[in-house]
């Protein structure tokens, strides 16, 4: 179950070359940069990525891709997050890759047809409105206070929305609201009256187009067509979306922690100090050595984690420890590496810096560890409170 | 690759059985004490795995096992250690499943017969006369000062050897001596004369029958037919012997691991302070969650490591890796298991207490993590000091 | 406030001395063994610590000592835990130091008479009988399930007492019971009818004279006049001997973590691996640089600490953050000094072993480090809750 | 010697006060920004500490401060660093206060009028330019290739440098260039022909005006009146100024760090979710605790070395150990306040995703921790390599 498929290393290589000729070249272009790249930077990347015939490779024929399994789309997308430009290029990038798995899944044909067609092909970015302020939705969403309301035909929705990642510039939002006891997901046109970005973060990442943003969302008029899937389903539609959206973060940024990895110790190898090189030193050497551990020990977990939603699994608690486990793994490395690289390792000189920034942020989006750690305490008791594990005849 | 078989699946249900119902209860047995169990209790427990057809089940069937796969043995061993005593009963523990392990693809077919027979049938212990004392052969084996002489057609061998696990009680020994640059393995009967045990060490860990010795070989005269292979391969053999032998430690070891953390997991349900179990405080829960994080990783890089050996692989620096992973994980558990439990965690009440101390000391034990990252970080040089890994048209 | 004075240097220059030239030479003496110490080894230590004039020094100079200030018993302290049996010997170990501190604040003239003359003289060792069994007092005091109830002048005392250091040989003992809403101390001769041992608890750890015993208390009758202090007030009590107990606990500690690192850091300059000696692979020497600031910074959090309780104050935030800084910076120099020692390491050839039992036992006693951040966190919450700290204009 | 002054605190809490109240509304001026704060927002801030009277309070009466000790200004360089901008306002950051200290003890009378009066005003910024680009001087001084010839009365330097602080801006430069077979230091105006900008590197801090360039030294011209203090003196300088810049650094991040741990506790009172405030989680709590701890620990280190340079010692082995300690705490303090503040923690809406990103240069700027322990394995083995120290009658 935990091998991938020959068409998969065969896609990943191909990948991996796009990557290193056609976009790595593109991580100091100017239009890369504050928050996020710019829709022109992205378009262009798009163009180049629709050439080499790469566009979201993960989705099914119907929707443009070769169907791949998750398995496999780990295989691939580690390869795309070789460069933080990489899964913007191919369209495969957080929120949309996301959004897109949610809609082949949950929404119906009329409803693909307008907005997961334009998603599929990249001519369109989209937003995912669930994340509130202080106060409201986060790592808790039981305290989602935007509301819908019904009004004859329509829905209209009202509440504030943050860190809303690449709302500025979507086409396409999927905006979760409260719908009595339960919660209901909305598709909107993102030029719908009512929604209004109030300012974009300013934050420590930059790697998605159109940043993240503090959204204001006035009696928002939506047509009942429009409700994702089923009313009252929100909560269920997140928990479809969640699993397999942590775990496509946990790959691509295992991409870019590679890549500073093979930065570092390149570094290592032809700079010197104290008469010799750095990788004769133990003390770098021992960093290197430590982050190649924690790249083959994140790689085991998304790909088991992978095999495990292949298997037709929620995966809650799987894409739990996979995210925990992945997202930690890889801010060692990433703070190994800019250590590794000295003075040089805080400039923009290389993509490491970046690499940091954005794996530092990694280690709260989809869930802090702390998050997850607490519902895999809840599995703990639930699966222990009851048992006599581990005790025997043990007194 | 990485799926065990069903023959193994059931075989480590079978084992599990006999764990929980045969050889628990034998923990608190006084005869399981000091330098480990006594011969006694060792052959209780062998005629109980005897009885249940569990005598060494990885061997060839010729030698009376299934033939296993590194991947299956994976599997069958970490059902063992779920107590220290259980690779004991079954014939599986240090160093008697190495030198098995060696003798099968190395000895000549007389030797087999000779040597590897009784020791496949569990009736007969065996050490490994490697280890030297300050100044000589450790974690740097080219410090081999125990030297092999050719007279006639005899060997007669000279030195000091120390931590020889399982020397007392043991019936055949393989003994690494120096001829001339190389070194050759030899076989011998533990009672061959000029062969002493000075002393027994008192050590951290007493889960090895016959504990650690420090042994003196004085003109031990051996005939060239005890040589194990050929002449001068000495150093080849101890790679043939190292990166299964390391791994096999991270299987039992991480039986004993998740057994501690069964015990501190059910307690942390039971136990109550401050108003509710103890594992409802999250300062405790999150402590089981990263333990169920950090075993999914150990089993992970255990399985990866085995199917590595599958391929016929030497491994060496797969075994590296999952070496000083999966030790520093184990003993990332068992810390926490000893904390979940408090006061009761230092006591020796619970089997907890001495996976601690088993799994400190196997941190050191075929090699410590340092050894091995030095070794991984010439790896790195190796590999990247040509390279343009990473940079691309990275400045 | 943080200097230490100079007498107090210049006896702690003698009981170095007395440790090095006295002490240590029976660290290896079999009756130092299994369940601490033997009284009669308990006996010829403190018969050469007499000729040394070095009992008890902390102690008031009407109980013979030199009535040192908590800073000036640290400087002194350090020094003694140099050997394991250096606190023993100087009759400054756990528990009759914290008995010894308790009884000088609270007892009356009377009961130091009778109570506190032979401790402090060091011909009489002491218990402290508080933690009891699953469920009853352990972390979570207001567990107490002890009962103290009032028969006339007596009061009888019934109750299972857990985890009770050096009550094997005691000749005295104080009993915490719980009288009604609140708890009393009572000072007991330990062969008073009704007090029993059940048995003495295997542990990791193995320095205190009598280990730690399981005790049953059967209608022990004691006299009102036994009452420490005032009756009601044991909680109060607790407190007075919690914080300078637990420091006193990091001081003696200290000594061996600084032991353990002197010994590593001599065998890290003599001997030698791959071609040069072990301090000169950067591996080995940044271990040794970490234990040297991590013995530095527990020096100052020690001392720190020692001068805010004697401004007077309780220091029970103080003393949470020492114990927990302390304890767990010197488990990481012992995990650093076995694993500097390799092989060496796991054996008890040299003190590095038990240091690191004893310093893991250490994490746990006196409140486990999970307890005392717990307590710091509601400090946290109470002194930040309707504070505007660190916030100004900041949104 | 710990103790810190009346005077100091007073100055402290005045500076506690100017910061609140003066600076921190500074903090999301649009002209804080990018490369550090602009000149323009200098020049305001200053007149602001100018008219509070506290520019360069630790400089010696004679050039306008009140000549505070070490461990004084420990006391008052925390306060000020509660902003990342106070100690821009106050003339106290990095280089100008290092190079002001370094002028102080070894310019002439001349050069001190000519070059440290207008620093100490704070009306002109300063480089020290050092570092340079690969294969040069870094963390290993020995590789510096600027080289400076004599030529008459003159000395012409040819070279590159590399993160040169605050170059952009800076009126004048101490230049260290390679003389013979040692090194020589030179005052420069920065107008100086030769001296080129090449570019300002894009870093991960932003908090030091003028950012880190790097520079082309080509054939600049400076008369011998002046080389700072004497010729070939200038690896001795470097020693005068190390130790104590390192430290000051410490004090200042401090402040910084404290005041994302109050920004963060506040946050975690106030915060709820699944049912409580932030902080009565203990996940969350605990982090806060250990911050606490951790703040304790870096404050006591920086108070303990600075007390050393106060005694006169070079305090090198001091400063080491203070640095790496209390840079690694601070980071895992800052690390732990953007994780408690979930989404909010990687935006710029608080200064703590700003405290956290300079806290990781830190641990680079002034010698890499790995550095930092190579020197002090270096003072282990000059200590331990003959002694006999935490052996005596051990084996």
């Amino acid at each position: 179950m935990f091998e991938s498929s020959a068409r998969a290393r065969a896609l990943a290589e191909k990948v991996s070359r796009f990557i290193l000729e056609e976009v790595i070249p593109y991580e100091k272009d100017p239009r890369n940069h504050g928050h996020g790249p710019t829709e022109d930077l992205v378009r262009e990347l798009r163009a180049k990525a629709q050439a080499a015939g790469l566009i979201a490779p993960q989705l099914s024929e119907e929707w443009g891709g070769h169907g791949l399994s998750h398995r496999e789309t780990a295989t691939v997308f580690r390869a795309a997050g070789y460069s933080p430009l990489g899964p913007v290029a191919m369209n495969v990038m957080a929120p949309d890759e996301g959004n897109m798995h949610l809609l082949e899944r949950v929404a119906t044909a009329e409803q693909k047809q307008r907005f997961l067609r334009p998603l599929a092909a990249g001519t369109v970015r989209s937003a995912f409105l669930m994340t509130e302020p202080e106060g409201g939705a986060g790592s808790d969403p039981s305290m989602l206070k935007t509301v819908a309301t019904r009004h004859g035909d329509d829905w209209v929705i009202s509440g504030r929305k943050w860190l809303i990642t690449g709302a500025q510039g979507a086409g396409i939002g999927i905006i979760m609201a409260r719908t009595g006891e339960n919660a209901t997901m909305f598709l909107v046109d993102m030029d719908t009256p009512g929604i209004r970005i109030e300012r974009i973060l300013d934050t420590i990442d930059n790697s998605m187009p159109g940043g993240h943003a503090v959204m204001n969302l006035d009696e928002v008029r939506v047509p009942a067509s429009q409700i994702l899937g089923e009313v009252d389903q929100g909560f269920k539609y997140a928990q479809v979306r969640l699993a397999p959206a942590r775990l496509t973060h946990c790959m691509r940024w295992w991409g870019t922690a590679k890549r500073a990895h093979d930065i570092a110790a390149r570094y290592a190898c032809t700079r010197h100090a104290f008469g010799k090189p750095l990788v004769d030193h133990e003390g770098v050497g021992f960093m290197l050595a430590d982050n190649e551990i924690d790249l083959k020990q994140a790689e085991l977990m998304i790909d088991w984690c992978a095999s495990v939603l292949d298997q037709g699994s929620l995966g809650t608690a799987e894409s739990s420890m996979a995210k925990v486990a992945v997202s930690e793994a890889l801010f060692r490395v990433a703070d190994r590496c800019v250590q590794v690289l000295g003075g040089m390792g805080v400039t923009r000189d290389t993509v490491v810096e970046q690499a940091f920034r954005e794996i530092r942020a990694f280690r709260i989006y989809d869930g802090p560890s702390e998050v997850h750690r607490w519902s895999l305490a809840k599995g703990v008791k639930h699966r222990y409170k009851d048992s006599t594990a581990g005790t025997a005849k043990q007194a």
